[in-house]
C-alpha cells in the first residue's frame, strides 16, 4: 500500500505591520512581536502546524528581508522547531494569490499533485490545538476528495473587521467532528447592520483566511480562474521545479509585474460560484490579533481591569492596557486607553479608536518619518543592532553577534569604527591580521580598512560601536565575503 | 545726601520637583525646566528681578548640588545676566524661614540693615513686568517705613491650591499705584466652600510667597517670633559675616538640626497678628506653574485645543497636552490628557488628575525606583552626562564638557574607560602625559590610572564613553584636583 500523500503546512508570513504600530513595523511584522506570554505568533503558528499528525515539513512564504529572522525564530523553538523547513522568499509583497500558487508549484514538484497543503497565515492565534486538529482532519478528508476547503469561524459578535463565508448545503459526515458546508459565497467585510444580520441568521461564518487543498486542485483552480496570473508566475518559480531546493529567492524583476491580489478574490470566490469550495466550521477560539485590543486580551487583567507588560505605576486607572518598554510608564486618572511605548515612538489611543492606528502609520509615512518602517533594533542574519545615540558626524550602536555567526568581511569608505567588546569574545579580522578580543577589549578600524567581526563562542557577543565620519549611512559598505549571500 | 539703601532681590530656588514629574525631578527642579518658549522659570525670575530700578545684585539661595547649574543658567542669559550674583548653598532643604534669615544676615553684613530685600520664589511666572515693578515700588516704600510686606494676588477663581491673605484696613497712598492693606491674617489652603466664600467677599488675596522688607526689619521679626531658629542659624552663617564673600556653603552638620518651617509660619503669621505686616495687592497676572495644567497653558492651542512641544501626530485628539522628548508621540481618539514623555519615564494623565502627580512620585520613591530623583541627563559643574545604555559590566555615556571647563584629575579603581571624541578637541591628562585629542580621536584609560578631560576650546566637547568593569557606581572615584571644590 503506498503511503498517504503528505500534509504540508504553508505559512504565509508577511504583513505591513501597521495595525500593531509602533511595536510592529514594516520591517518588523506583528508575527515577530513578543506577546505577553513571551512567544511570537509565528512560533505559535509553526508549532501548531507541526503538531498536526502526519506533518514533517513546513513551507514558509515570506519577505527575503525576514528570512534570517524567521530561521532564527524557528531555531529558537527547541524541540518544537521544524526539522524540514523550506522557504519561498519574496522581494516584496504580492498578496496571497501569488504566494499560494508558488507554494503549490513547489509542493507539487517535490511531493506530487496529491500532496495536501494547509495554508496558514502566520499571525493567527488559536489556543485550542485539539479542536484545530479536528477541523484540519475534516478539511484534509474533503481536500482528498478534490475540494478547495476554507475554514469558517463561528462568529462571537457582529464583527465588521472580517470577511464572511455564506454556508450552503451541509456536507454529509460520518462522525461527530466539525460540520462542513458547500460554500455559497465569500462576503467582503460588512457594515454593522449586515454584520448583525449575519450573526442572527447563523448561516455566516468568519472567513479565517486558512485553507486546505491538494496542490493539483488549487493549481487546477488557478488554471480555470486566474490563468494569466499562473502563467506570469511560471518564470518566477525557477528552482522550485528542482525537487531538492529548500529555498527559492524570487527574482524581483520577474515578480514586480505580478498583480497583488488575494487568493479569495483570484480563485476562491469564482471557485465557490462553480461549487468547488467547501467550508469546515471551526469550533475553536480564533483571533487574528489584528489590533492592540486583541493583544491586550492576552494579558490577565488586574482588579481594575488594567493589563499590560513592563514596569508600570497605575493610579486611579481603569481598563487600560500599557505596553511599557525600557522606561517606566505612569498612568493617572485615565480609563480605556491603550499606551504602547517603544524606544522611538509612543502611541496613546482610546481603545475604541485602535482600528485607526493605520492612520498614524500613514501620517508618518507621508511625513517621511522612519518610525513607520524599522524599529530601533534592526535584525540582521548575524544578529542585530540598535542605534543608541547619534549626532553630527557620529553614531553609537549596540551590536549583538549570535554564537557561530559572522558579519561580512567589509570596509566602509567614509567612516571609522571604534569597538568595545562588552560581552563574550569577538574574533576580529582587521586587514591581514586575525585575533581574538576578550570582553572589555577594544579595536579601532579606520575608514577604508577591511574588517570582520565574528563570534566563534557559545555565548552572545555584544559590542558597543562608535562610528565616526561625515557620512554614516548603512549603504556605505563594500562586502568582500558574506555567509548570508549578501556579497554578490 | 547719602545714596538710598539698595534693593536686593533674593531668589529662593529649591523645590522637590514632584508636581511636574517626570520632567522635573528631585535633582532637576521645575525652575530649571525649559518652558514651551525655550526659557526657564529661573531665568525669567532673575531677569524680572534685575530689570527693577536700582537693582545691581542678586542673592540666590539654592541646593549646593544646583550651584553650577544655576551659575551656567545665569551665564546663558546674555545681556540680562546678573553681574553681581551671590549664593547661599544649602546641603539640603530647610524650607523658607531658614533661607530668608540667612539671606538677611548676608544682606545686613554687606549693605547694612536698611538694605531692602525682595524675596522671590524661583518658579513663578509673571508676564506683566511693568505691573510687577509698580507693585514692588509700593512694597519698597512700605518696607522703608519698617513694614514686612507680602504680595497678594487678586483671585481669578476659587482656587484651593494656594494660601490666602485676609486684608485689613487699607493703607493710605498718595498716587494711583496698587492698593495696600494691613494684613489681618494668613490663611492656609482652604477647602472649596471656603475658597468660594473668599472669592465672594473680595477681602482675600492669594498668598504669592513673595515678600519685601529691610534686612533689619525681618531679622527683628525673627528675634521676636522665632528667636531659637535665629540663634540656631548663627553658626551656619559663617562667612556671610565677611563683607566680600559672594558664596556661602552651609555646613551640613550645623544645618541638619535646623527645623524646616516656612517663613509664613515662623514669622509672618505672628508678625501679622502683631500688626507689622502689610499687603500690596498685585494687579499683575501670576502663576506658580505648579502643575502640568499651568505649563500647558503656556503653549498656544491648535484648532482642536491641543497643545504641546516636540514631534507629534494627533488624530481625533482634543484638548490634549503632549510634551514629546526625543521620540514621536502619536495620539488617537483621546481628549483631556496630559502626556509627558521623557527618556526614562512617561506620564499619561487625565488633566483633571494632574494635581495627583506627586502620588506617582511617592510610589516610585517607595519602590526605590530612580526615576523620581534624577533625570537621564545629569548636570555637573563641568557640563553634563547622559547614560545612553548599560548592561552587566558596562555602561555607555554621552559626556559634554563646557568651553573652559575640566573634569577633576581622578582615577577609578574598578573600571576602565574608553573615550571617543565626537565633537570638539579634548585635552587629556593621562598619567604623566598631556595631549590634545581631536574630533574622532580616542583614548583608553585602564582602571587605576590618573586622568582628566578638559575643554580648552570655545565649542562644546562631546565624548562617547564606554565604561567597563565589575562595579560602575559614580562613587568609584578618587579626586586629586578639582576646580569646583570637589577634591577635598
Amino acid at each position: 500500500m503506498p503511503a498517504a500523500p503528505p500534509l504540508i503546512p504553508v505559512i504565509l508570513s508577511g504583513g505591513a505591520g501597521t495595525r500593531l504600530w509602533p511595536l510592529s513595523r514594516e520591517m518588523a511584522p506583528k508575527a515577530f512581536m513578543r506577546l505577553p506570554d513571551g512567544e511570537t505568533l509565528l512560533a505559535k503558528t509553526a508549532a501548531r502546524a507541526l503538531s498536526l499528525p502526519g506533518v514533517d515539513e513546513l513551507v514558509t512564504v515570506t519577505d527575503r528581508e525576514l528570512y534570517f529572522h524567521t530561521k532564527d525564530l524557528y531555531s529558537g523553538m527547541g524541540d518544537r522547531r521544524p526539522r524540514n523547513a523550506s522557504f519561498i522568499l519574496e522581494p516584496f509583497g504580492r498578496s496571497t494569490a501569488a504566494a499560494v500558487a508558488l507554494a503549490a508549484m513547489g509542493v507539487e514538484a517535490r511531493h506530487g499533485g496529491d500532496a495536501i497543503m494547509l495554508v496558514l497565515p502566520s499571525d493567527h492565534l488559536i489556543a485550542d490545538g485539539t479542536a484545530f486538529a479536528t477541523a484540519v482532519a475534516r478539511a484534509v478528508a474533503l481536500a482528498r476528495e478534490g475540494s478547495l476547503v476554507t475554514f469558517g469561524i463561528e462568529p462571537t459578535g457582529a464583527e465588521t473587521r472580517f470577511g464572511y463565508l455564506e454556508c450552503g448545503d451541509p456536507l454529509d459526515y460520518s462522525n461527530d467532528g466539525p460540520a462542513a458546508f458547500r460554500a455559497e459565497r465569500f462576503v467582503e467585510k460588512p457594515d454593522e447592520d449586515s454584520a448583525y444580520e449575519y450573526l442572527a441568521t447563523e448561516n455566516y461564518l468568519w472567513n479565517s483566511g486558512m485553507f486546505c487543498f491538494t496542490a493539483s486542485a488549487i493549481l487546477g483552480a488557478f488554471e480555470r480562474h486566474a490563468p494569466k496570473l499562473l502563467s506570469a508566475l511560471q518564470p518566477c518559480a525557477g528552482s522550485l521545479r528542482s525537487s531538492d531546493a529548500s529555498t527559492l529567492e524570487i527574482d524581483p524583476d520577474l515578480f514586480a509585474p505580478i498583480p497583488a491580489i488575494s487568493l479569495d478574490y483570484a480563485v476562491m470566490e469564482p471557485a465557490a460560484a462553480a461549487g468547488d469550495v467547501a467550508i469546515v466550521r471551526g469550533k475553536f477560539d480564533w483571533t487574528d490579533v489584528g489590533s492592540w485590543e486583541a493583544v491586550a486580551e492576552l494579558a490577565p487583567p488586574d482588579a481594575d481591569g488594567n493589563r499590560g507588560q513592563g514596569e508600570r505605576v497605575t493610579i486611579a486607572t481603569r481598563d487600560t492596557f500599557v505596553h511599557a518598554g525600557d522606561r517606566i510608564v505612569a498612568t493617572l486618572g485615565v480609563e480605556n486607553l491603550a499606551i504602547i511605548d517603544t524606544p522611538d515612538a509612543l502611541l496613546v489611543a482610546h481603545r475604541d479608536s485602535l482600528q485607526r492606528v493605520r492612520e498614524v502609520v500613514a501620517a508618518l509615512k507621508a511625513r517621511g518619518h522612519d518610525a513607520y518602517r524599522e524599529p530601533r533594533t534592526v535584525v540582521r542574519p548575524w544578529g542585530a543592532f540598535t542605534i543608541l545615540h547619534g549626532g553630527p558626524g557620529f553614531k553609537v550602536k549596540r551590536i549583538e553577534i549570535k554564537p557561530g555567526a559572522a558579519m561580512s568581511l567589509q570596509l566602509h569608505r567614509k567612516r571609522s569604527e571604534h569597538w568595545v567588546v562588552v560581552a563574550g569574545t569577538a574574533h576580529v579580522t582587521h586587514g591581514d591580521r586575525q585575533y581574538a578580543v576578550e570582553t572589555h577589549g577594544f579595536v579601532t578600524v579606520p575608514a577604508g580598512e577591511k574588517h570582520r567581526l565574528e563570534n566563534r563562542g557559545d555565548a552572545l557577543v555584544v559590542i558597543v560601536e562608535v562610528q565616526c565620519g561625515d557620512y554614516l549611512g548603512e549603504d556605505d559598505i563594500v562586502r568582500f565575503e558574506d555567509r548570508y549571500g549578501r556579497a554578490k
